[in-house]
């Protein structure tokens, strides 16, 4: 290991969260572990834009997950901000609804005209778990055959209790599903993406799969015929087909992904996207599916506030205005090809992947692989760059951030080759390797 | 019936609402017909303080549930919301973490010594799931026992698997588990506040109980060593003890209600009241209890925004400098007895409850009891209040508001006076009776 820097503000914090919260934070994707280890500024005093500051004034240029793609239009937005600080001044919540989630449920059954009918949540997880609740009300069954990432919540983890690893693939490698009760082992079956045959044999298998449950796309497009397939076997079955646009949403274009696609689902979830990193989650679906909420209690008070959907109606609003999607594919392919030539020219052996609108990319050198990555964070993060291995490209990158990105990378590259070449990773890296999926915090 | 009233905006809305959105909104209690089915202003334009304003520009002063006790210092407080707009200018999320986070269970600790961890959500039905999770990862045991009322999801819910009246008595009557897996039955067995013995019986009865889950105080004060009671058995069958301070927290002091009676769980969870309307929720608990959420998988990306924490610092901050609870205790102290002096000139029976800064009452008439309640908050309506059977306190509410309301509670009663002795409630109804608990709409 090569010599520590100074710990910095961010870093010490870090270390005293970690005391009293347990694994730190709130979310995985964002512990200092997942992307360098001792060196991570972990804490932000602002957000502009593609900028943030950490607790040191240090400024960086966010190349990396954009708050996992929470903020299609950059931190801060004006228009957005707009939007909420009257919400604010006007009281966000009161004895009586906010008119606004009206006025949303129409814009989203305005998007897709397939759905008919919109219950709202504040987190994806929870919107997600509605969307289960509704599906095996309105079906009568409890199965669930799903593939994907679905959140935190017992019905999804609950795939770990019959086989551990059963999650494994599908985002997060490693996932505990301690403390989901055992009562539900075997009541959530996956499958893989793209592979229709495990999907039919699951569904010849179990009479009681009262929904299927699946991101539309994630890293890959469907393969042909894929989704047409999936809605064809859940009419068969008498399932529930739910699309999980959490991560997909307004991500590659305005609206659900599936709409790209041709395939409409029963039930469609949003969160993340919609409301530019405002807590805001959206269940939409056909009339007589979604009429089920009613026969179940699904009920929140904050659900009731109105930042939510103030800040969902100007965030669509405005990504439609601004037609940010085109803007945004342009840099990503920007950046995608800008750094497949940089990995050309340092020989340095890479893969890609991702939507049209994010950048994932690996470094291909084994058990390698992921110090690599971490000596790219760490060294991008001196050049003032919040770097990991995908970028979640938002309206607010410019050319000219994404110039400079590539101007950095192409110095840390030599470096990289440099390390690779002469076996020098861990003496160049100045803390541990990122961890690269679950892992309890000391 | 009486005659209709003009229909008004609000009701207009609730009408296309219910077209769109399953029940109309998300909160069961905020419901139109909970309080006054078409006539209820349902929707606000603006709120500040105690008042309300309806989509008609029609100003009411909240004496009713003033948002379910989410907003104990008014309706935008200006400092909270001073606070809340500084995080949204400064970003309200990013790839970082929000130092305010640390700051806020660093106080949380602080108000609570025998707590040593915090997590967070967003809304009240996670954070208790979360507590759940967190419970059942440690004890390595499945099942609940519990009392009074902990929100939508499965693993409350369930209760009334086995039994569809389980959770009736437990705040909300005819709550369906219709979606909830059935694999969960007897997972969640109901005991009766201040009945130590139907306590002692299940614990006997069932070896794998991993969690007791209880609300210390909700309508009445516990029995003496009730609290204690269940502590010791909770050691005994080694549970982890939550408390759901999710209502009763910061409601009657500050901190949570069991500070007041000296025993303490291994885990409170806090929500409403706590960030004054803003969704943000807290897991707070012993170090080890709480370690053991790094042992399974709790995560969601709006639990990493700004503006929760931002705001449950200004509000709890706020709470303690301005000694709010004095005030909404002598508030309280005025209504009930105003009330109650009134009941006795008007010769009409009523029934009081509620914690010291909540007035609960009911008229005592059998099956007309909620014609009655439901004629009251008619004629409240048509004087400028937002009224029914229970009256949140908050520190916005003054002696003048009181005073005004009591003066128009005194008019009214003379109509529902007139109207039991002469058996007139449903002719001077202008639409039908108000629910009780959970139902359909159509």
């Amino acid at each position: 290991m090569g010599k520590k820097l100074k710990k910095k503000k961010g870093q010490a914090l870090w270390e005293r969260a970690k005391k009293i919260i347990p694994g730190g934070n709130q979310l995985l994707s964002k512990r200092a572990e997942m992307f360098l280890p001792e060196g991570w500024p972990s804490y932000y005093t602002k957000a502009k834009g593609v900028h943030v500051w950490d607790l040191d004034g240090k400024k960086y240029i966010d190349m990396s997950i954009m708050s996992v793609g929470a903020c299609l239009l950059g931190y801060a937005d004006q228009d957005v901000n707009r939007a909420v600080k009257k919400a604010v001044d006007g009281g966000s919540i009161s004895t009586l609804n906010p008119p606004e989630e009206v006025e949303l449920a129409e814009l989203f059954i305005k998007i897709h005209p397939w759905a008919k009918m919109v219950r709202y949540a504040r987190t994806g997880g929870e919107a997600a778990a509605v969307a289960i609740r509704i599906a095996r009300a309105y079906s009568g069954k409890d199965k669930i055959a799903f593939c994907g990432y679905h959140g935190w919540q017992d019905w999804y983890l609950s795939a770990n209790l019959a086989h551990k690893k059963n999650l494994d693939g599908h985002l997060l490698a490693g996932l505990s599903a301690k403390g989901v009760p055992r009562g539900l082992a075997g009541s959530a079956l996956p499958f893989h993406y793209n592979n229709i045959a495990e999907l039919e044999s699951i569904a010849a298998r179990h009479k009681d799969i009262g929904a299927i449950v699946m991101e539309p796309i994630r890293y890959a497009e469907p393969a042909k015929g894929f989704l047409q397939n999936v809605r064809r076997i859940a009419d068969e079955i008498g399932a529930v087909l739910i699309f999980d646009e959490i991560s997909s949403g307004f991500k590659v274009h305005y609206g659900g992904a599936h709409l790209l696609y041709g395939v409409n689902p029963d039930i469609a979830v949003f969160a993340k996207a919609i409301s530019n990193g405002f807590p805001m989650a959206a269940i939409i679906g056909k009339e007589e599916v979604m009429q089920a909420a009613q026969e179940s209690f699904i009920s929140s008070t904050y659900w009731t506030e109105r930042v939510g959907p103030a800040a969902a109606l100007a965030t669509l609003k405005k990504m439609k205005e601004k037609k940010i999607h085109a803007h945004m594919k342009k840099m990503a392919t920007l950046i995608r090809s800008g750094l497949k030539t940089l990995a050309d020219k340092h020989e340095l052996k890479m893969n890609f992947s991702g939507l049209p609108t994010v950048v994932v990319f690996s470094f291909d050198y084994g058990d390698e692989s992921q110090a690599i990555r971490t000596l790219f964070t760490q060294e991008m993060l001196v050049r003032g760059f919040l770097a990991s291995n995908a970028i979640y490209v938002s309206y607010s990158h410019s050319e000219k951030d994404v110039r400079a990105y590539l101007k950095s990378a192409d110095e840390v590259f030599v470096l990289l080759k440099d390390a690779v070449r002469n076996n020098k990773v861990k003496e160049f890296l100045k803390g541990p390797v990122a961890h690269a999926g679950f892992q309890r915090l000391t």
